[in-house]
């Protein structure tokens, strides 16, 4: 690394705000997708949007590559650090700057944590709505470059849903703002190509946020089914009736045994799958809505449904949901999550061969998804040590891909391409389509600086010949 | 025109879909932003994909700018032919192609009615939510081009929330399909940026589009109020209640009165303001949000509040209010629809100051607009027989547009910029902004044939030097 820059970089920046011992930037040297690492050669901690531009800027002096990076829990390797890389940490970034609960929108810093903002506008009972099961830790500015999704995003919608405005740092080192405070903002959409744009257009540097008001009253149902049929067919009585649920969500048996052996929340261990269904509104509406969910999942054969009776009982079940995956540890050295989305039509069809897919190559895999967006989460689980077990779990992946794909479905719903599905875009989108995104990319960032190697299909061996280690973790990523 | 160029057109198209007679051009020589008009050169009318894409390949070959038209109901120009142009007019291509009521979705052609839409969908228990008051008659490609909003954009969101995927002719003649039929679409959003781009970026030939249950039931209700105040601080105290209504709109006393003199539905011609409002949804809980309205009503000396007892009499009030700015046409020769938005917390004094400035130019206002929103549309009255009264809407419109961005609004809510308020972009955002804005234009149409002179400051000057004549025309725009 060029002293000259690294000597700027701390005159910009307070000296503790430059990182560059190698145990401090191991810390950064991969992302919640850990099948691959890359260590930074900088690691910035700005204070400001100043300190982000001038970052930016001396990191295009120098030619250097830059990303942003938020709490590093993305699952598809987007923070990855690829080629002599400097990392923008937004840690420090992380206050809310204005709230106007009149027109029900906050400013805020993108480095602030997700939940912290739903705190902030708790006392007026507000929320910001978009809750990946990260939330506890990722950023509103890693949720806006991954475009997040979570469980409620099927009544309440994804993170661009929810963003009315964000100041960015251009890949030049400008400042501009993009959206507007009302919606919707004149002229081309520059939000919606940042939203969902995984890093690769600038720095997102404050966000304003849509608020929602927090749901009077709640009812959240377990039904346990003895086949996974019977759950998938449920998902699809569910919606046909009109119900529009704020969450429904599948669990199936591996997850189940899993989460029961981690929390012991009386989960009946011989069940094949069970559906978290959580209506929310106006207490008036709810029971009449809970009473039809219950005669849908009787009618496709329900063991029983269970309904939360207190927020104590509720809190639990999505405990089970949110850090179901974490106890798979529990029963498997390693596991890879897919993100795929179908139509919800073809649930007990695609679920079937997954099933199928999965045992034929000699692996488990386990289920806990988004059932009422048909965004799956299928995790096969496996151990590296054992020969030929990542071939077989990576060629199941690809399998398991290509049958969404063959349904109508997508390569992914909210976890991004990252560095992970680079190459799976070029089976979804013709080359046509490709290159309209590349040349809207260069657009912006001819020269590929901002956070380059990711998401185009062969951009890993980028326009400067970015190469970095690649190397199969213990422990892969959690949903 | 080049005869060469003319004749590859009519080989390449049926003989009955290439117009080139004065006459029949004339038909096309405007939109609903009557205020300017351009006759285009040749008028095409595309069967299919292939046609569209031959048009645009041929347009390419000899350098002859194209626009896509659909139903001419744009409010700010965005469909005028500047500079010897081709128009693409997409009224052939109105089919429904697939119907997937399971998951929700429809494939329609770019050129289909968007109430012929929810018509074939009618008897799945769907609709497509986006509700322009143009809409019977406005195409879905025009609704994505213009990223149509409408009464029920409140709950339901705008035209972008509800589109899926579509499939795009760009400006080099590629078919592209952008988006994906499950959401959501990995990559850069390419869909996002098509959707509000105004026909700038490529022909949309085919969507889909996602479907939305009809509600099961509704309450409509008509409040009447002795102050502009009291109906404005309602619309912040139903919010404030934590109450989303399907819409919420506003009548002033100019509208009531024209109304009433058009459709006598007893509208109470003293009044200063009504409010509109519908609540949707399942049946159970719209009584209770429906006293709640009208206990907030109430509290703002509401002088009276009436509910539609039947389907007719709902159908009644939504005539008045999406009808309301053409029964103007009784009471000024011209007018011109502004179309701002502004936080929700600043209509009482926004509204007052509109009143203020239009008197003070010596005109009249009346105004009938999304007022849940805050998207407001004063429609300023005028004769353009008087002397300087032409001058004086201007400079009024203009006052209006800086109050608007004063109060941190925005200079366009639904109607697009088009040629109508390119010049006011430039007050809204940086020129680094715009800067990004072009780069991106660039990208996909770097010579400017598509569209040409629509939304950049600057661009009616376009860069093959287009001219148009611009003239005031006796009636200009509804909403």
């Amino acid at each position: 690394m060029n002293p000259e820059f690294l000597r700027r970089l701390k005159a910009l920046l307070s000296s503790d705000a430059v990182l560059t011992q190698p145990v401090e930037r191991m810390v950064y040297e991969c992302d919640a997708y850990t099948v691959e690492k890359a260590q930074p050669d900088v690691v910035t901690l700005p204070s400001s949007t100043d300190d982000v531009a001038g970052i930016v800027r001396l990191c295009r002096e120098y030619a250097v590559p830059f990303l942003a990076r938020g709490a590093g829990t993305g699952l598809s390797g987007g923070a990855l650090a690829l080629g002599g890389t400097v990392i923008i940490a937004m840690a420090r970034m992380n206050k809310v700057l204005s709230v106007d609960a009149a027109n029900r929108r906050a400013r805020v810093q993108a480095g602030i944590v997700n939940t912290h903002v739903s705190r902030a506008v708790e006392a007026f009972g507000l929320h910001f709505a978009p809750d990946p099961s990260s939330q506890s830790a990722s950023t509103i500015g890693g949720n806006i470059a991954e475009n997040a999704g979570g469980p409620h995003t099927l009544k309440y919608g994804v993170t661009s849903n929810h963003i009315l405005a964000a100041e960015i740092v251009t890949p030049d080192g400008d400042v501009i703002e993009v959206g507007s405070p009302v919606e919707d903002a004149p002229g081309l959409d520059l939000l919606g190509v940042i939203v969902g744009s995984e890093g690769t257009f600038g720095i997102i540097t404050e966000a304003t946020l849509r608020l929602t008001p927090i749901a009077p009253a709640w009812r959240t149902l377990l039904a346990t089914f003895d086949t996974v049929d019977d759950a998938t067919n449920t998902v699809s009585g569910i919606i046909a009736e009109g119900i529009l649920p704020a969450a429904l969500e599948m669990m199936d048996a591996v997850i189940i045994q899993s989460v029961e052996a981690a929390f012991h929340l009386g989960f009946p261990l011989d069940a094949a799958a069970v559906l978290l269904v959580e209506l929310d509104g106006h207490a008036a509406g709810l029971d009449a809505d809970a009473a039809r969910c219950l005669a849908v999942c009787e009618a496709h054969h329900a063991r029983k449904v269970d309904m939360a009776r207190t927020e104590e009982e509720r809190a639990a079940l999505w405990k089970a949901r949110k850090k179901g995956v974490g106890t798979l540890g529990r029963i498997s050295r390693s596991m890879v999550t897919q993100d795929c989305v179908i139509p919800r039509s073809k649930l007990p069809v695609v679920l079937a061969s997954i099933s199928e897919i999965v045992a034929r190559h000699g692996l488990r895999v386990a289920n806990i998804f988004h059932a009422g967006d048909g965004n799956l989460h299928p995790i096969v689980l496996f151990d590296e040590r054992i020969p030929d077990e990542v071939e077989r779990m990576v060629a199941a992946g690809h399998e398991i891909i290509s049958l969404c794909l063959g349904v109508g479905g997508s390569i992914t719903g909210e976890h991004g391409v990252g560095v992970e599905k680079q190459d799976f875009l070029a089976l979804q989108f013709s080359e046509a389509d490709l290159d309209t995104m590349r040349r809207l990319h260069d657009a912006l960032d001819p020269d590929d600086f901002c956070n380059p190697g990711k998401v185009f299909p062969g951009a890993k061996g980028c326009s400067r010949g970015c190469t970095h280690e690649i190397k199969l973790r213990q422990k892969a990523a959690a949903v």
